[in-house]
């Protein structure tokens, strides 16, 4: 339920109100506008009534929130949520653009990369240290070491960085060395995981599941914010469909529905939407013809040499097509690339 | 089979090639470039063996085709091909819009919808005669009447027209009244009326089946051109996935692949693809950003009062909003709008 | 909307009241019944309002019908329909086999197919002489000479034949030497074809399309029924999905959903839906537990020398193991095989 | 690799095979057979090359193995494995029914639905005490609480209790009063969790991921097996697809494919296999008639009170009709029920 008070309402009638929705087991919000005050209150919306708010003197009206999800919604936050990585802003008016190659393979590896990236305008590194892998046989990642690296390339470009954790117990870690965690698509449901990362403190890059609805992804996200984590960043990565022309089936349909639904932003991934370098700048493109904030892209500075995903990843030089080509697309939408 | 003649081959012998082709039972193939003639021969391959085209003096190289696609494989035919709608040319640097209501109703609807639709830049005009519905309760089109005012409210706008063709029987009438025909998703592979829509000398907009994989619409497409059309348009519609919060999936990721296997123009139909008004205008431009040719769209004068499809039809106002939207998207893409 | 008239309603006032029913433009339907009579009206029920039917002293109740389809609902019609192909009843308490060929090829192929169906107990024969195929330059079927020896086969062994028919200038031709007429699940929504074939008079199977929901199946069969054929048998046979191990993924559920929405009997087809010789047998036993009234398989007298379909189709040896295993389980859920 | 060694071959020549093959990085095998011992070397084939194997004198053949899963292949291992949840066996000859509430409730909501559940003849009982909620505002199970109860209860009734760990951290817990863990669709590729409990030396039930193939199924059962625990029960419970009338669609051409391809017995969850309790009895039938070892079914006391998952639980009622069925379809197939 959001409730808005009166605008003579007191910081006092407020904090009233907020106290008899938590005694009544509901979890109680409180959004200050520059105007009046609103407030939100979670959970069974039957036990309210008692409350008998809507003749409470100073409560102007009352909203009840339709959609199942209620922080991530519009309706209880009508404004874009801007996240910050760093210095980077992710949301808003720019479009980011956060690159690099699947995994952390060597120091090399990473600073040829990086510098490629860097040098034609990314804003963001990713990289994993922790790999899910479908075969138990295939390289799983480089654990800590593979952190420490991805986090000391970082700094000497000084690029904000993005990695996948894949557990609870790895959080901690993750957090100290990353500048935002990605629950990556296979654990997009993993409950647990969500809660662990929503107490983290830290940004957090939420993929969409494979098989998930646009709106069990605004569920998942509602995990994290029901934990005080405002920091997310959703994005789509390709669902599994009967088409085999394409690794994944780019949903770009879900671009415009989540900016419609939620004020949470939204990076496309169309290096696993569609498997294939060669539509990987033009699935860019679409996505941010179609308001996505940003894109989150595989690059690596020699593909048929790197360890997982060579086949989707773009050149030194793609990469730099891919930014001259997105310059005058984001411009055409009104966004800012650099 | 392509097979490569030598510069110096003659005309003679290009032709006892075909004959010797055409007498193994294959279908010959004659596409004179301007340095070299260049032979096909489709069917059973083997066949070829027993011609020892590879020993012919006037032969300078055989390549098998590889894709199960052959006419409409760039691997034949490597540059795009233009297909007219009377003076407006689909594929090529223009970026054509073709606009107007699901279903013909009132001659008023009609002409109302078509003037906002030029006034707007609309390149063509679409609506539906014959209406293929999920349940025989629900309007069927009025059919020949609906032809004729389609065509009359073409000729008053100077708008080329586009309507679908259901069934052989009616192949002859629509093609008469209309300057493009459609085959529609539920029909992409209803065989027989791909063969004799081929066979009607028309150009053909060829829409994708809700299940149907890219390379199965390509297949589909290879019926009409194997009957001698090459006057064929594809359309990307949306695919039927497990996503419940828009009608189909729009599978964009499908625009670049259609564009690196065929030569043929493809148009993306927003309106089908989302099933929602307000992701029209977002999915439109991405559909130019990756690389289609144009769009089929629908609106309406009042779409609330549409007999079908109301949910999607743009308002004449929303129509304008996209051309304008278009403009500097087909523009940062090469593309010429007007 | 369903009339209910009370057991002293005499057969004049049923007529009067089809007759208002008509006049009203609705679509009327007598049912009588043993105890009662039943009346229906077809069409928009609003226009009904007029007739003040609950105030009608001979009328007992109104019950609308709630489901998008009518004729082929339950709710219209309680009693499981029965279809007779010749001597052969599909529907009631039979479990009904129907085998064959993918296609008719030749006449010793057909002969020695049959003779193995028939000797390990088939009761009809399916094989086609008109098929649909991905690619145009696959076999097609040997159209009119291939029905003739199918009809030929089948008298031949006493068994009736089912088969396809792809357009509707073929309905005719079909309906002469078939004792069902076949509409392919890439046909089970063209319309025209739907209501050619509801007009020929002779049973039919309808498969399901590869991207349709049951409910899409049971809206074409209603399009048969609208027709005034009522002789409609459904089949399941595989929908499209992402898993890759088989070739289509057969939808079990459909057959108690379908049981418990209409009253049309429905067969599995094991071979399409699963593309896969080894799980055809298998696939079969769950359909009969599961409550269909039969299946359609596909065998030849040898499946790796087949021109279509040879990996799906059993051998006769593995058609003889079928029907062997089917015994008991048919028993099992209280049907008989023989 | 597998590696046959001859019928003379001693057991230090095996242990001396075994050690080279370690001290490669690969990881070795050993299969004592009742003729026959067989040796087996996971990891990268390339290496072995060096042992040179081929030309061992108590080498008899070598074998790669063609599937990407290994251990869980039937080339590794031919013989159906059984796994043991206390007294009762899943795979082998007999059909195993699990049966129980979707969540632990209350002690008596246990009570009254295990004492039904065990007069029906259920050989286990299954129920949740961690909940994976699509929204953080769901019953999220009682957690340790509810793993208590379910054990008493389990013992009280005598039937071993399977129940769904969710993170790594719990497993020890889990496992500490589950007969068996179950790794619940979500869950299927978090892949901390799958070596977390392939650790625990618990028996495991491991569901299909909702857009899993069944190739991913088997490399995730892999990462099981690879943590040396063999006692793995593979669970089909519906995938998802465009088909609305239906919560998943059961996908039974899992069964013999699952069969055909590993030696781990596999179950089938109607109820989230449908999400419709008029359809459980049926595909429960139907997935013993296609093979499967056994079910894992929701049933309730009281199913409209239940407090998830209602819609698709049994009645007891239900549950002893769908004994009673079981019993000519187990039998029918060669199967014990009890």
């Amino acid at each position: 339920m959001i409730i808005v008070l009166k605008p003579e309402a007191s910081a006092e009638v407020a904090q009233e109100l907020l106290d008899q929705i938590a005694a009544k087991g509901l979890k109680p919000l409180h959004m200050p506008g520059s105007e009046r005050v609103v407030l939100g209150a979670l959970g069974d919306e039957r036990v309210l009534a008692e409350l008998a708010l809507e003749g409470h003197p100073m409560v102007e009206s009352l909203k009840p929130i339709l959609a199942p999800y209620k922080l991530v919604s519009r309706e209880m936050h009508a404004h874009d949520t801007v996240v910050r990585l760093g210095k980077v802003a992710v949301g808003g008016r720019g479009f980011t653009v956060i690159a690099g190659p699947c995994a952390v393979e060597t120091e090399s590896q990473m600073r040829n990369t990086t510098r490629a990236a860097k040098a034609a305008g990314a804003h963001g590194l990713r990289a994993g240290a922790f790999k899910p892998r479908t075969s138990p046989y295939a390289f799983q990642g480089h654990g800590l070491e593979g952190l420490k690296l991805l986090r000391a390339t970082g700094d000497e470009f000084d690029l904000p960085v993005v990695t996948e954790v894949m557990e609870t117990a790895d959080v901690e870690v993750v957090a100290e060395y990353a500048d935002a965690l990605q629950i990556g698509a296979r654990n997009m449901q993993n409950f647990s995981l969500l809660k662990a990362v929503g107490r983290a403190g830290k940004p957090v890059v939420l993929k969409r599941g494979m098989a998930a609805k646009v709106e069990d992804l605004l569920l998942a996200a509602e995990y994290l914010l029901a934990e005080g984590n405002e920091q997310v960043i959703l994005c789509e990565r390709g669902i599994r469909t009967f088409e085999t022309a394409t690794r994944n089936t780019l949903d770009l349909n879900a671009i415009p529905y989540i900016k419609q639904k939620t004020h949470l932003p939204v990076l496309v991934d169309p290096s696993h939407g569609t498997g294939v370098r060669d539509f990987v700048i033009p699935m860019a493109l679409a996505a941010a013809a179609c308001g996505a904030d940003g894109i989150l892209v595989e690059m690596h500075e020699n593909p048929p040499a790197a360890w997982s995903d060579g086949a989707q990843s773009l050149y030194p030089e793609g990469f730099e097509r891919l930014m001259a080509a997105l310059e005058p697309i984001t411009a055409a939408v009104g966004r800012q690339l650099r």
